[in-house]
Protein backbone atom coordinates (compact mmCIF):
# COMPACT_ATOMS: atom_id res chain seq x y z
CA UNK A 1 0.00 0.00 0.00
CA UNK A 2 1.39 3.94 -1.25
CA UNK A 3 -0.18 4.77 2.19
CA UNK A 4 1.42 2.63 4.51
CA UNK A 5 4.88 4.46 5.11
CA UNK A 6 3.24 7.95 6.47
CA UNK A 7 0.21 6.23 7.75
CA UNK A 8 2.76 3.88 9.88
CA UNK A 9 5.24 7.31 10.64
CA UNK A 10 1.63 9.45 11.85
CA UNK A 11 0.72 6.49 14.27
CA UNK A 12 4.09 6.32 15.37
CA UNK A 13 4.09 9.98 16.13
CA UNK A 14 0.53 10.00 17.46
CA UNK A 15 1.72 7.63 20.16
CA UNK A 16 4.46 8.90 21.48
CA UNK A 17 2.99 12.37 21.99
CA UNK A 18 0.59 10.42 23.81
CA UNK A 19 3.58 9.16 25.56
CA UNK A 20 4.64 12.49 26.17
CA UNK A 21 1.62 14.11 27.73
CA UNK A 22 0.68 11.89 29.86
CA UNK A 23 3.82 12.87 31.67
CA UNK A 24 1.72 15.57 33.17
CA UNK A 25 0.36 12.48 35.71
CA UNK A 26 3.85 13.28 37.72
CA UNK A 27 2.37 16.77 38.42
CA UNK A 28 -0.87 16.02 39.79
CA UNK A 29 -0.92 15.80 43.84
CA UNK A 30 -3.04 13.49 45.97
CA UNK A 31 -4.05 15.06 49.64
CA UNK A 32 -1.84 11.52 50.75
CA UNK A 33 2.16 11.82 51.65
CA UNK A 34 4.73 9.53 50.54
CA UNK A 35 6.06 7.64 53.80
CA UNK A 36 8.78 9.38 54.86
CA UNK A 37 6.65 12.11 54.94
CA UNK A 38 8.72 14.87 52.74
CA UNK A 39 6.34 15.41 50.06
CA UNK A 40 2.44 14.68 48.92
CA UNK A 41 2.45 11.68 46.67
CA UNK A 42 1.32 12.23 42.91
CA UNK A 43 -0.93 10.14 40.80
CA UNK A 44 1.71 8.33 38.63
CA UNK A 45 3.60 6.82 41.09
CA UNK A 46 0.80 5.89 43.24
CA UNK A 47 -0.65 3.96 40.18
CA UNK A 48 2.79 2.47 39.94
CA UNK A 49 2.45 1.44 43.32
CA UNK A 50 -0.97 -0.31 42.83
CA UNK A 51 0.52 -1.84 39.88
CA UNK A 52 3.09 -3.60 42.27
CA UNK A 53 0.22 -4.38 45.16
CA UNK A 54 -2.02 -6.05 42.60
CA UNK A 55 1.10 -8.21 41.47
CA UNK A 56 1.76 -9.02 45.10
CA UNK A 57 -1.80 -9.43 46.43
CA UNK A 58 -3.27 -11.23 43.47
CA UNK A 59 -4.34 -14.38 45.79
CA UNK A 60 -6.89 -12.26 48.08
CA UNK A 61 -9.29 -11.36 44.94
CA UNK A 62 -12.18 -13.45 45.72
CA UNK A 63 -11.85 -15.39 42.44
CA UNK A 64 -8.90 -15.95 39.98
CA UNK A 65 -8.03 -13.19 38.42
CA UNK A 66 -6.78 -11.58 34.67
CA UNK A 67 -3.73 -10.07 36.24
CA UNK A 68 -2.64 -8.60 32.83
CA UNK A 69 -6.04 -6.74 32.49
CA UNK A 70 -5.92 -5.46 35.98
CA UNK A 71 -2.36 -4.07 35.75
CA UNK A 72 -3.68 -2.19 32.44
CA UNK A 73 -6.43 -1.02 34.49
CA UNK A 74 -4.51 0.50 37.67
CA UNK A 75 -2.01 1.63 35.14
CA UNK A 76 -4.55 3.89 33.23
CA UNK A 77 -7.54 4.35 36.05
CA UNK A 78 -5.72 8.15 36.92
CA UNK A 79 -4.91 9.54 33.36
CA UNK A 80 -7.81 11.41 33.30
CA UNK A 81 -6.49 13.41 36.43
CA UNK A 82 -3.98 15.44 33.63
CA UNK A 83 -7.05 17.56 32.53
CA UNK A 84 -9.90 16.43 35.83
CA UNK A 85 -7.33 17.04 38.63
CA UNK A 86 -7.15 14.49 41.38
CA UNK A 87 -10.46 14.87 43.32
CA UNK A 88 -10.25 14.31 47.23
CA UNK A 89 -12.22 11.35 47.58
CA UNK A 90 -13.64 13.10 51.20
CA UNK A 91 -14.55 16.64 49.18
CA UNK A 92 -18.67 15.69 48.73
CA UNK A 93 -18.77 19.26 46.33
CA UNK A 94 -15.47 18.35 44.27
CA UNK A 95 -17.05 14.80 43.56
CA UNK A 96 -20.53 16.29 42.46
CA UNK A 97 -19.55 16.72 38.80
CA UNK A 98 -15.99 14.31 39.50
CA UNK A 99 -17.16 12.21 37.08
CA UNK A 100 -18.10 14.47 34.22
CA UNK A 101 -14.91 16.55 34.28
CA UNK A 102 -13.20 12.75 34.02
CA UNK A 103 -15.15 12.29 31.19
CA UNK A 104 -14.15 14.84 29.31
CA UNK A 105 -11.00 14.31 30.13
CA UNK A 106 -10.67 11.01 28.97
CA UNK A 107 -12.19 11.87 25.32
CA UNK A 108 -9.28 14.90 24.79
CA UNK A 109 -6.56 12.01 26.04
CA UNK A 110 -7.60 9.01 24.84
CA UNK A 111 -8.39 10.47 21.59
CA UNK A 112 -4.73 11.52 21.28
CA UNK A 113 -3.94 7.62 20.61
CA UNK A 114 -4.84 5.90 17.17
CA UNK A 115 -8.58 4.87 16.98
CA UNK A 116 -7.78 1.54 17.96
CA UNK A 117 -5.45 2.56 20.91
CA UNK A 118 -7.75 5.03 22.17
CA UNK A 119 -10.57 2.75 22.66
CA UNK A 120 -9.10 0.04 24.09
CA UNK A 121 -7.70 2.32 26.72
CA UNK A 122 -11.18 3.67 27.14
CA UNK A 123 -12.75 0.60 27.87
CA UNK A 124 -10.30 -0.33 30.57
CA UNK A 125 -11.22 3.17 32.45
CA UNK A 126 -15.09 2.74 32.04
CA UNK A 127 -14.57 -1.01 33.31
CA UNK A 128 -12.82 0.78 36.70
CA UNK A 129 -15.42 3.14 36.64
CA UNK A 130 -17.83 0.42 36.41
CA UNK A 131 -16.56 -2.16 38.91
CA UNK A 132 -18.55 -4.75 37.66
CA UNK A 133 -15.84 -7.47 36.83
CA UNK A 134 -13.91 -9.00 39.45
CA UNK A 135 -10.35 -6.87 38.02
CA UNK A 136 -12.42 -3.67 38.18
CA UNK A 137 -13.32 -4.45 42.00
CA UNK A 138 -9.90 -5.62 42.84
CA UNK A 139 -8.43 -2.61 41.23
CA UNK A 140 -10.73 -0.46 43.23
CA UNK A 141 -10.05 -2.05 46.37
CA UNK A 142 -6.32 -1.53 46.30
CA UNK A 143 -7.10 1.92 45.58
CA UNK A 144 -8.78 2.44 48.00
CA UNK A 145 -6.32 0.02 50.35
CA UNK A 146 -3.60 2.10 49.62
CA UNK A 147 -4.15 5.66 51.31
CA UNK A 148 -5.52 3.69 54.30
CA UNK A 149 -2.03 2.10 55.22
CA UNK A 150 -0.56 5.69 54.26
CA UNK A 151 -2.63 7.12 56.55
CA UNK A 152 -2.41 4.48 59.49
CA UNK A 153 1.63 4.59 58.79
CA UNK A 154 1.98 8.10 58.84
CA UNK A 155 0.22 9.01 62.07
CA UNK A 156 -2.95 9.31 60.73
CA UNK A 157 -1.88 11.43 57.64
CA UNK A 158 -4.97 13.15 55.46
CA UNK A 159 -7.19 11.81 58.13
CA UNK A 160 -6.03 14.13 60.44
CA UNK A 161 -5.22 17.00 58.06
CA UNK A 162 -8.93 17.01 56.55
CA UNK A 163 -10.77 16.11 60.04
CA UNK A 164 -12.13 13.32 58.88
CA UNK A 165 -14.49 10.60 60.82
CA UNK A 166 -14.33 6.76 61.02
CA UNK A 167 -17.25 6.71 59.90
CA UNK A 168 -16.69 8.43 56.63
CA UNK A 169 -13.95 6.24 56.12
CA UNK A 170 -15.71 3.22 56.48
CA UNK A 171 -18.37 4.25 54.32
CA UNK A 172 -15.62 5.63 51.82
CA UNK A 173 -13.73 2.16 51.67
CA UNK A 174 -16.42 -0.24 52.32
CA UNK A 175 -16.53 -1.36 48.91
CA UNK A 176 -12.99 -3.32 49.51
CA UNK A 177 -15.53 -6.00 51.10
CA UNK A 178 -16.27 -6.83 47.59
CA UNK A 179 -13.26 -6.72 45.82
CA UNK A 180 -10.71 -7.98 48.01
CA UNK A 181 -12.55 -9.13 51.61
CA UNK A 182 -9.67 -10.07 53.26
CA UNK A 183 -7.98 -6.93 52.83
CA UNK A 184 -11.00 -4.81 53.74
CA UNK A 185 -11.11 -7.36 56.96
CA UNK A 186 -7.13 -6.61 57.20
CA UNK A 187 -8.17 -2.52 56.70
CA UNK A 188 -11.19 -2.47 59.24
CA UNK A 189 -8.72 -3.81 62.35
CA UNK A 190 -6.37 -0.79 61.22
CA UNK A 191 -9.14 1.62 61.29
CA UNK A 192 -10.50 0.78 64.51
CA UNK A 193 -7.20 0.83 65.86
CA UNK A 194 -6.00 4.08 64.77
CA UNK A 195 -9.39 5.59 66.31
CA UNK A 196 -8.05 3.71 69.42
CA UNK A 197 -4.47 5.14 68.96
CA UNK A 198 -6.26 8.71 68.47
CA UNK A 199 -5.04 9.30 65.39
CA UNK A 200 -8.37 9.07 63.51
CA UNK A 201 -11.34 10.86 65.04
CA UNK A 202 -13.81 8.45 66.12
CA UNK B 1 -5.02 -26.94 59.59
CA UNK B 2 -4.32 -25.47 62.98
CA UNK B 3 -1.71 -23.09 61.67
CA UNK B 4 -4.07 -22.07 58.27
CA UNK B 5 -4.98 -19.03 60.69
CA UNK B 6 -1.52 -17.66 62.18
CA UNK B 7 0.61 -18.66 58.65
CA UNK B 8 -1.70 -16.79 56.17
CA UNK B 9 -2.04 -13.41 59.32
CA UNK B 10 1.91 -13.89 58.57
CA UNK B 11 1.83 -14.19 54.84
CA UNK B 12 -0.51 -10.76 54.26
CA UNK B 13 1.90 -9.24 56.85
CA UNK B 14 4.84 -9.92 54.91
CA UNK B 15 2.87 -8.94 51.92
CA UNK B 16 2.21 -5.46 53.62
CA UNK B 17 5.55 -4.66 54.63
CA UNK B 18 7.12 -4.89 51.63
CA UNK B 19 4.07 -2.70 50.02
CA UNK B 20 5.28 -0.32 52.13
CA UNK B 21 9.03 -0.91 51.88
CA UNK B 22 8.70 0.01 48.04
CA UNK B 23 7.32 3.52 48.91
CA UNK B 24 11.06 4.24 49.22
CA UNK B 25 11.36 3.98 45.09
CA UNK B 26 9.48 7.48 44.90
CA UNK B 27 12.72 9.12 45.99
CA UNK B 28 15.35 7.36 44.40
CA UNK B 29 16.22 10.44 42.01
CA UNK B 30 17.26 9.90 38.16
CA UNK B 31 19.34 12.20 35.69
CA UNK B 32 16.48 13.34 33.69
CA UNK B 33 13.73 15.65 34.68
CA UNK B 34 10.36 15.28 34.41
CA UNK B 35 8.86 17.49 31.07
CA UNK B 36 8.28 20.43 32.20
CA UNK B 37 12.00 20.52 34.10
CA UNK B 38 10.56 21.47 37.76
CA UNK B 39 12.38 18.55 39.34
CA UNK B 40 14.31 15.49 38.41
CA UNK B 41 11.91 12.40 37.69
CA UNK B 42 12.25 9.47 40.34
CA UNK B 43 11.93 5.91 39.83
CA UNK B 44 8.65 5.07 40.91
CA UNK B 45 6.97 7.01 38.49
CA UNK B 46 9.83 6.55 35.62
CA UNK B 47 8.49 2.84 35.62
CA UNK B 48 4.81 3.96 35.39
CA UNK B 49 5.71 5.64 32.55
CA UNK B 50 7.56 2.78 30.67
CA UNK B 51 4.50 0.35 31.90
CA UNK B 52 2.16 2.56 30.03
CA UNK B 53 4.60 2.76 26.87
CA UNK B 54 4.32 -1.00 26.61
CA UNK B 55 0.78 -1.15 26.29
CA UNK B 56 0.75 1.64 24.23
CA UNK B 57 3.81 0.45 21.95
CA UNK B 58 3.76 -2.76 21.85
CA UNK B 59 3.14 -3.37 18.30
CA UNK B 60 6.35 -2.34 17.56
CA UNK B 61 8.40 -5.48 19.40
CA UNK B 62 9.93 -7.62 16.96
CA UNK B 63 7.60 -11.17 17.96
CA UNK B 64 4.40 -11.02 19.35
CA UNK B 65 4.89 -10.49 23.11
CA UNK B 66 2.81 -11.54 26.27
CA UNK B 67 2.63 -8.08 27.83
CA UNK B 68 1.93 -9.05 31.05
CA UNK B 69 4.85 -10.26 32.08
CA UNK B 70 6.78 -6.95 29.93
CA UNK B 71 4.16 -4.62 32.70
CA UNK B 72 5.52 -7.07 35.15
CA UNK B 73 8.46 -7.27 34.54
CA UNK B 74 9.04 -3.31 33.87
CA UNK B 75 7.14 -2.75 37.11
CA UNK B 76 9.54 -4.15 39.33
CA UNK B 77 12.76 -3.58 37.15
CA UNK B 78 14.24 -0.47 39.38
CA UNK B 79 12.71 -2.08 42.85
CA UNK B 80 16.85 -2.79 43.29
CA UNK B 81 17.56 0.99 43.27
CA UNK B 82 16.21 1.22 46.98
CA UNK B 83 19.40 -0.29 48.28
CA UNK B 84 21.80 0.41 45.81
CA UNK B 85 20.24 3.88 44.31
CA UNK B 86 20.05 4.93 40.60
CA UNK B 87 23.09 4.63 38.91
CA UNK B 88 23.68 7.30 35.76
CA UNK B 89 24.24 5.62 32.42
CA UNK B 90 26.86 7.21 31.60
CA UNK B 91 28.80 6.80 35.06
CA UNK B 92 31.62 4.70 33.49
CA UNK B 93 32.96 4.33 37.24
CA UNK B 94 29.73 3.18 38.97
CA UNK B 95 28.60 0.85 36.85
CA UNK B 96 31.39 -1.42 37.70
CA UNK B 97 30.10 -3.04 40.83
CA UNK B 98 26.05 -1.58 39.49
CA UNK B 99 25.57 -4.98 39.30
CA UNK B 100 26.56 -6.08 42.34
CA UNK B 101 25.00 -3.86 44.41
CA UNK B 102 21.93 -4.33 42.82
CA UNK B 103 22.12 -7.88 43.37
CA UNK B 104 22.84 -7.57 47.17
CA UNK B 105 19.19 -5.25 47.10
CA UNK B 106 17.09 -7.69 44.83
CA UNK B 107 18.08 -10.51 47.87
CA UNK B 108 16.81 -8.30 50.76
CA UNK B 109 14.02 -6.54 49.02
CA UNK B 110 12.21 -9.85 47.36
CA UNK B 111 13.74 -11.97 50.06
CA UNK B 112 10.74 -9.83 52.18
CA UNK B 113 8.53 -11.55 50.45
CA UNK B 114 6.97 -14.96 51.27
CA UNK B 115 8.85 -17.36 49.37
CA UNK B 116 6.79 -18.36 46.39
CA UNK B 117 6.02 -14.80 45.90
CA UNK B 118 10.25 -13.30 46.14
CA UNK B 119 11.25 -15.91 43.81
CA UNK B 120 8.60 -14.59 41.28
CA UNK B 121 9.85 -11.52 41.41
CA UNK B 122 13.50 -12.38 41.39
CA UNK B 123 12.79 -14.64 38.23
CA UNK B 124 11.55 -11.11 36.77
CA UNK B 125 14.05 -9.33 37.33
CA UNK B 126 16.77 -11.88 36.09
CA UNK B 127 14.81 -12.10 33.27
CA UNK B 128 15.14 -8.22 32.59
CA UNK B 129 18.72 -8.53 33.56
CA UNK B 130 19.66 -11.32 31.21
CA UNK B 131 17.81 -9.61 28.25
CA UNK B 132 17.21 -12.81 26.55
CA UNK B 133 13.62 -13.23 25.80
CA UNK B 134 11.50 -10.99 23.62
CA UNK B 135 9.73 -9.28 26.83
CA UNK B 136 13.51 -8.35 28.24
CA UNK B 137 14.00 -6.88 25.51
CA UNK B 138 11.22 -4.78 24.76
CA UNK B 139 11.38 -3.70 28.03
CA UNK B 140 14.72 -2.57 27.93
CA UNK B 141 14.00 -0.82 24.75
CA UNK B 142 11.54 1.20 26.32
CA UNK B 143 13.68 1.83 29.50
CA UNK B 144 15.90 3.09 27.25
CA UNK B 145 13.92 5.41 24.66
CA UNK B 146 11.65 7.31 27.29
CA UNK B 147 14.83 9.07 28.50
CA UNK B 148 15.85 9.76 24.87
CA UNK B 149 12.17 11.72 24.60
CA UNK B 150 12.89 13.02 27.29
CA UNK B 151 16.04 14.62 26.60
CA UNK B 152 15.19 15.20 23.29
CA UNK B 153 12.41 17.55 24.52
CA UNK B 154 14.19 19.00 27.37
CA UNK B 155 16.47 20.87 25.34
CA UNK B 156 19.18 17.99 25.67
CA UNK B 157 18.67 17.73 29.67
CA UNK B 158 20.87 15.13 30.92
CA UNK B 159 22.81 14.92 27.80
CA UNK B 160 24.01 18.68 28.21
CA UNK B 161 23.96 18.51 31.93
CA UNK B 162 26.47 15.75 31.83
CA UNK B 163 28.38 16.31 28.78
CA UNK B 164 27.62 13.55 26.57
CA UNK B 165 28.52 13.10 22.99
CA UNK B 166 26.36 11.47 20.44
CA UNK B 167 28.88 7.97 20.09
CA UNK B 168 28.10 8.03 23.63
CA UNK B 169 24.16 8.13 23.48
CA UNK B 170 24.57 5.83 20.20
CA UNK B 171 26.28 2.84 22.43
CA UNK B 172 24.17 3.40 25.16
CA UNK B 173 20.64 3.34 23.41
CA UNK B 174 22.23 0.48 20.97
CA UNK B 175 20.38 -2.46 22.38
CA UNK B 176 16.84 -0.81 21.02
CA UNK B 177 18.09 -2.16 18.00
CA UNK B 178 17.07 -5.69 18.86
CA UNK B 179 14.05 -4.87 21.02
CA UNK B 180 12.51 -2.64 19.37
CA UNK B 181 13.68 -2.11 15.65
CA UNK B 182 11.29 0.34 14.47
CA UNK B 183 11.90 2.73 17.78
CA UNK B 184 15.61 2.38 17.46
CA UNK B 185 15.08 3.90 13.98
CA UNK B 186 13.09 6.76 15.07
CA UNK B 187 15.46 7.65 18.34
CA UNK B 188 18.14 7.46 16.21
CA UNK B 189 16.46 10.26 14.09
CA UNK B 190 16.25 12.20 17.40
CA UNK B 191 19.67 11.72 18.28
CA UNK B 192 20.89 13.06 14.97
CA UNK B 193 18.62 15.77 14.66
CA UNK B 194 19.54 17.05 18.48
CA UNK B 195 23.19 17.51 17.65
CA UNK B 196 21.71 19.25 14.34
CA UNK B 197 19.98 21.55 16.89
CA UNK B 198 22.97 21.89 19.12
CA UNK B 199 21.70 20.12 21.93
CA UNK B 200 24.00 17.01 22.37
CA UNK B 201 27.56 17.30 21.41
CA UNK B 202 28.31 15.46 18.14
Amino acid sequence: MSTAGPARTERLAAQLRFVLEIDKLKSVLRRTSILDRSRRENSAEHSWHLAIMAIVLAEYAPESLDLGRTLKMVLVHDLVEIDAGDTFCYDHAGRLDQHERERVGAERLFGMLPADLGRHLRELWDEFEARRTVEARFAAALDRLQPVLHNYVTEGGSWREHDVTRDEVVARNHPMADGAPELWEHARALIEDAVARGILRG
